[in-house]
């Protein structure tokens, strides 16, 4: 049997790429509330994004901390839901909020990646 | 139409709050990850609340981040399954993981009833 | 050590809340998608509570599925998710798919709530 | 603007799909649940393929009905996914439940796999 805790440390690349992944999830959430309060057509096209984005963020982070072996995979397919979300959100270059979101969303699909490439 | 970017501050305290579930949801995959390396009976009973636990953190603090009507109930029960959660970290105090993450709990579990009585 | 499969097979009344409580997501789910497409500021506040409906009906049918002891909490919740998403569907009358919506989340609170009331 | 509700049919393929995703992850809730309570060292092992079968099924399915453009190489993860947790359930063939859960994975990686190819 494993002794309690020992391995439970993530290496610093995958803690780092876990919080980009959580700050990344935590501003997708902040703008799809943000984006419902504006209403506009363009807003729903960033929606879409937005819900993919905080939704694969937050399992590829989980994924990591409980070390899965599809952590990668994951982490591959996050850098593109984070570029594609990136991508929408600089359609809406006057919201700081969009701004903000976009990224953050470039840093996580940057640290993914890398991760990825990591663990391949 | 609302102003871009106007109201998407959270409160010093929602936010607070907010982190201590984020907090408290990774350090409950960590510790999934480590009773499933572990894998004794003792560990199986606390998975359980591990899993309820780390998901009502995670869609707690979701919830905060989006303004939803119903985020103050969902403290009041996140902090429920926080006070369960610790409550089972507790029956392996020699597990510094698990002693970590019944400090964790207890800490978003003081948090969330706090803000769920501030919300009510 | 249990017998392989014995625990496993849910009451009649909770596998039909947990049919309820999918049934429920899975039209959730169909709802946003439309509501993005349409655009207006009805189907925005329409968002939100479908937001909240499809992530509580989701997960409530998972924790009865893994039997937690929070499940009964949660279908009370579950309830009010459902109550307030038939109430939002409900400001649409002349959309089919939101009729059916505003249905589906009557009948998944009516089960849940049944469902709080036989395990309280 | 949208009609409403003009553009909600999925597919009967994708409908199938979705359905077999959404059976594979009751299915392994099931098996998680199953898993704890009996609690050896290869139920640990399973339990980490089945916690990423249920997350990426449940997933896969949500994107799919929210017609999210993603969802094509979400399908390609999730038959991974299956696959790999088909295998781990294989390694207890004297588990009614667990030959029911692969099997289950096994329709739902193929049906995944055949939708990621149409959409591609």
């Amino acid at each position: 049997m494993q002794q309690p805790g020992t391995t439970t440390t993530l290496s610093k690349e995958m803690q780092d790429c876990v919080d980009a992944c959580m700050s990344c999830h935590s501003i997708c959430e902040e703008s799809m509330s943000s984006c419902l309060q504006m209403g506009g057509q363009a807003q729903m096209q960033i929606m879409r994004a937005l819900m993919d984005c905080t939704e694969i963020t937050r399992i590829c982070a989980d994924m990591m901390m409980r070390r899965s072996p599809m952590a990668a995979e994951m982490c591959r397919m996050c850098a593109r839901a984070c570029d594609m979300c990136a991508e929408a959100c600089m359609g809406m270059p006057e919201d700081p909020l969009m701004m903000r979101c976009a990224e953050s969303c470039r840093r996580c699909a940057e640290m993914c990646r890398t991760m990825a490439g990591a663990a391949a």
